[in-house]
């Protein structure tokens, strides 16, 4: 360890300048690395700064070159398995050229998210990805003139320091809602995410044009809200039965949703896959390792934070950068089965 | 949003201090808040401050003030869901006093934790606490003479800068080993964690220590290591039933192993709790919703990163600290029952 990278000798450029005989703007400029020198002032400064034991404090160097290889991750919940792969991926991608990701989180809330974001380009960062970003287009596009942005969950128009990159909800929902179809259901119900997020949304549009696309009537009472937590997923499933409808299904618009849901068809007794199919959308680590194993729509989450990673150092770097959505894919498990039973005789409700 | 933030007018102090009047180390100590000036002085700065629109970078700022109002949070791993919820305590305690954590992990990596924490100290945190210290307690204590820290999950000789806040693993241990063994069971393997984890060797300690005072031989070919995740704990149990020793009960030192383990017991038939009881460590918020929910030893890990947030408040406030194990507690859920068999009539593996 080396106890003076925090307090330097109390030593100013302008002593080096003198000690080395240039002026102290070629020792800033040597310091950061922002133009050549001549060979021999570089060595007489590096002389003189080896003679001072002089070592510029972190802060000191970022303002002198604007650099701190620091990449600012705004995450909207610290603690969620969703973002955790996301941000795993974004910290391996990052690892690899030496950048290090500096996480905080705003918690859903836009007055944070704007505090958060103002205090990563105080603080100089290179770059900034935020997960779920709340803040509308205008107000991402103005923030990235400053510190190059990719926003991670959003579509949004490129520019030459913003990028957006989209999931494919839509394609995802629509591939979940067939499987069931193709599997003979037709009574599926909906556990819907939180009706003011984009995910949500989208994934409860492609449930319902996948089901009008096969001649199946769209049923409100099959659908209930929850908020992509456990608790909330258990707690529709509860409303559902309370409801009195049939269903032989169950979409959930997240994992999370239908961790919840299967703990409710555990206490009513049902089984899953042989009473009641059930299906996700994320793929988290976890659902693999569910009871049964749980089918779902893979978000290739890991790496869609890898490829946020490298959108954002070409646009550091001042390449140009086109996103496409990353492509889903449906991962069949154990939660799901071939029905035969005609319409109005799935498992009843309660 | 103000443009100007992060690039203010080209004025100095020296030139703010000329139009006020004053001297340079005056408009510094004003800008910094770190000292007492008369009232006339203070709003002869303050005007000319405002007539220059002169608006102090954070990083200039920082350097004249010494405070960030910034923690560093060092955790090993970013996508853990254990870290998850320490991660959740810690920034729900440091958002009441407005204070901004910064989450960077070191992946259990000793030389990426002092480079973490190196960037921290040159970035100037206010204070660090790192999740699972690699480094040795004498590295940590060099450290904290530079910037307050306290070590979450470690025991640690507490100074007037460094405090450690341990979990009481060795009697979780006991308590989970002595409910199987009030269950009628004698015949428990052991999913251990990684050897070098010292969480997981206490909780081996507690196992053995527990077996032995009820007069039960610890039996080496009923423990198995793994690795505190999924894949880890699934390998484990089916290696357990490959050495064809019988086992009533399955005690895993963590939940990630037991959800592994769970998922081993289905591919080989065996209903829990009905064949075999399974027991966790951890209380993961997603361990309630196994499929039957898992009994397990709860630590309270929200309410410990809330308790490290505010110790290390205290420290960074020249409070001395004190802090015990924070004391766990056994949770008794779905994944057990009595047996009455006698031993060697457990299930047998394979």
């Amino acid at each position: 360890m080396n106890d003076d990278s925090l307090d330097p000798p109390n030593v100013t450029l302008t002593e080096i300048a003198r000690e080395a005989g240039v002026s102290p703007s070629t020792v800033s400029r040597i310091l950061n690395g922002s133009a050549r020198v001549a060979p021999e002032k570089q060595r007489a400064v590096e002389q003189a700064i080896a003679r001072f034991n002089y070592r510029p404090n972190g802060l000191a160097r970022s303002l002198a070159s604007g650099k701190t290889d620091t990449i600012g991750v705004l995450t909207q919940t610290i603690s969620s398995p969703f973002y955790a792969e996301w941000m795993r991926g974004i910290e391996d991608a990052l690892h690899e050229p030496g950048l290090t990701p500096m996480f905080v989180s705003s918690r859903w809330n836009v007055k944070d998210e704007i505090a958060r974001i103002e205090h990563f380009i105080e603080r100089r960062v290179d770059g900034i990805i935020v997960l779920h970003a709340q803040l509308n287009e205008q107000v991402l596009d103005e923030y990235s003139r400053r510190v190059p942005i990719v926003a991670l969950g959003r579509a949004l128009s490129s520019t030459a320091t913003l990028a957006g990159l989209p999931v494919d909800n839509l394609q995802g929902a629509r591939d979940a809602t067939q499987h069931l179809i193709d599997l003979g259901h037709r009574e599926i119900a909906f556990i819907a995410g939180p009706p003011n997020h984009s995910d949500a949304i989208e994934r409860l549009v492609g449930y319902r044009m996948t089901l009008e696309e096969a001649g199946i009537d769209f049923d409100a009472d099959r659908v209930e809200q929850a908020d992509f937590l456990e608790a909330g997923g258990l707690a529709a499933m509860e409303r559902l039965f309370a409801r009195g409808k049939s269903f032989s299904a169950v979409f959930c618009a997240n994992d999370l949703s239908a961790y919840g849901a299967r703990l409710s068809l555990f206490r009513h007794g049902l089984r899953v896959p042989e009473d009641i199919s059930l299906v996700g959308f994320d793929d988290l680590p976890s659902s693999s390792y569910m009871t049964p194993p749980l089918t779902t729509v893979r978000q290739p989450t890991y790496e869609i934070g890898r490829l946020a990673a490298e959108a954002l150092m070409q646009l550091i770097h001042k390449e140009s950068v086109i996103l496409k959505p990353f492509p889903v894919t449906f991962v069949t498990r154990e939660t799901t089965r071939q029905i035969s039973l005609p319409a109005g005789e799935g498992v009843l409700s309660a």
